[in-house]
């Protein structure tokens, strides 16, 4: 994998990027749709494509547990199976296990959890999660780590970023044993919400090399401006010759804040959950659209999108199949929050190619977006 | 409206007919995939445009009910609300009403009904039928009729069929009673499974004069041979140069047999419905894709099928889909059976105009396929 970095903003840290990955080319700063199951919730590859999405992100873990990586490296690898022959990130587990933590237990070897479908008992370990994420064909495989739940205690954020960066460097072993290997590996910089721990798994990271490094640990319950600081600090302690991916984050406000601290790649299920439960993002803020103020309006979600639901559809038909609980719903919702979304970074990519990165953070500064 | 009949078949009743409508041309024999709630389940008009979906039909006693008919005019009618230019036709609602039957009371006035959403009381006649299908702008009107369950005695029978025949009349008054009206009514025999009721019921529509005529009252219950009985009876009572409709008929095999028995017309749940529930049609019989035994299938549904999910997926990959509750398992279905039962018409129309209609027969009827 090759990052070519392409123009860095002169007034914020913001960063016009280019991935060339085993599938393809990527531009950045990247959002990444959450396809979890193999598949993007209520989207066909070919409307994800014509919405523009480049790279896509599903996760490791949930299909370890169904259908099973080998099932899907019998029938050709993960870009195959789901019919999706752009490139594809793949999450490690960490997080998935940490969301599931009543069922799991962490020691320095890996993960031991139960399989939320059945309660098989499973195990994850960094050179595992390596031999996933290679099984299933992913052009960018994470590094397994160990998620800490918001507040952590020093002493405890120190343990885990440890055993993380121990992971990681196992993780770089594994993945380095495996031959003519076309795919990246990420590092993932953990310490909770410690400078001094931030600063130490950057370096240990650094110290064993990777092909792009994921900020962890973050949008799990921390307040936004202290989300912000963290990943301004992260910007310096990281090579710049290297993609910055922050993990799980977030509203499109977030996107461009993160941007203009030197993010280039994103993901989060929030344009896609919101849009199953009707949320639906404008530039003038978020609509609910199972609202009664909605029943008869024949306008469009938002007067200023030009996704192909905006251009087609009245928020009055939009509420209807939401009330209806029409399979539609989730499609038409979906296709206008994602390409809101995407919308939103080919703006920022624009901004920053004209040297105009400034205004549009400050716009929605003064917008009072999220 | 106008009805072309192009050829008919000289081995059997097969007509090979176009349909002018105030939307378009619809080539038949033609299969109406139905959008209950002003959506076909689980797809965009796109998807429908592009298997080859020429007319849908929608229920105009559940747009009725919600959102409104008013609410849909108000929007510029049902056509534009839904995004589909093409030809709709509308059930009037007499169906709908009869699957509600606890919570019906029928007289000659009309049907007394409560709303299945909120208990709200309320009033169908012959006039509201029309008016309610006019305000969507429905291209193929329907008129009310009474719809008994099977069995049932002659005198039941007798009873509905006259009443039902009355509604008619009354329909077609309303109908003609609007100025400039560029859609069409259709008439509907009733008479249950008593060929002198079915006789008197054509007798009476054609004296008053429709558009079309369908054939109601069946796939409620008769056996199959019964029903194909009905169907045979009913073309000579018919007039040869108007469209005949078969109501919610049925498998891929009834179409082709009520074909043969003269009908231009049909409509079901059926490829929709079953799609959702992971029935799949093939052309060697039907597949039920949660199976096990399709894990790690790497074939497409049908070797023998052209449509989009065939040339891209694998039963592995519909199976994943159809476990994990994903809502693209409906999308990627519900395409598969609605080309399979798009297609089986194309091949039904290609074999008339090649006067090999009787080949299609045979061979349907000798695979034994459903």
């Amino acid at each position: 994998m090759k990052f070519d970095l392409l123009k860095t903003d002169t007034e914020t840290k913001a960063r016009r990027g280019r991935l060339h990955t085993a599938h393809g080319v990527v531009e950045t700063p990247v959002f990444m749709p959450v396809g979890t199951q193999a598949t993007v919730k209520g989207m066909t590859p070919e409307q994800r494509e014509a919405l523009g999405a480049e790279i896509i992100l599903s996760n490791a873990c949930d299909l370890f547990v169904r259908p099973g990586h080998e099932l899907i490296k019998g029938q050709g690898g993960l870009h195959r199976f789901m019919g999706w022959d752009r490139p594809i990130l793949t999450d490690s587990g960490g997080y998935q296990v940490f969301s599931l933590s009543d069922l799991r237990k962490i020691d320095d070897d890996g993960v031991r959890f139960r399989s939320h479908l059945d309660g098989a008992p499973l195990f994850l370990s960094p050179e595992i999660a390596v031999d996933v994420q290679s099984a299933l064909g992913s052009d960018v495989v994470m590094v397994l780590d160990d998620c800490l739940a918001h507040p952590a205690s020093h002493d405890d954020a120190l343990r885990s970023m440890r055993r993380s960066m121990e992971w990681a460097r196992r993780c770089r072993t594994r993945f380095d044993s495996i031959e003519d290997n076309p795919n990246a590996l990420f590092g993932i910089v953990q310490g909770s919400t410690f400078p001094d721990l931030r600063a130490e798994s950057a370096d240990r990271l650094i110290e064993t090399g990777f092909d792009g490094y994921a900020i962890g640990g973050l949008a799990v319950g921390e307040p936004i401006p202290e989300m912000y600081d963290i990943v301004e600090a992260q910007d310096p302690l990281l090579p710049p010759d290297k993609p910055r991916y922050l993990m799980g984050v977030g509203t499109p406000r977030d996107l461009i804040e993160c941007v203009a601290r030197g993010v280039d790649m994103f993901d989060c299920v929030m344009p896609t959950r919101h849009a199953r439960n009707g949320w639906l993002f404008t530039t003038e803020g978020h609509i609910v659209i199972r609202h009664a103020r909605f029943r008869n309006d024949e306008s469009p979600i938002d007067e200023n999108c030009e996704c192909p639901v905006c251009k087609k559809y009245s928020r009055a038909y939009l509420r209807h199949l939401y009330v209806s609980k029409e399979i539609l719903s989730s499609i038409l919702n979906t296709t206008h929050n994602l390409f809101f979304y995407l919308d939103t970074m080919r703006r920022i990519r624009h901004f920053i190619e004209s040297e105009r990165f400034s205004e549009l953070l400050a716009a929605a500064r003064s917008s009072g977006a999220q």
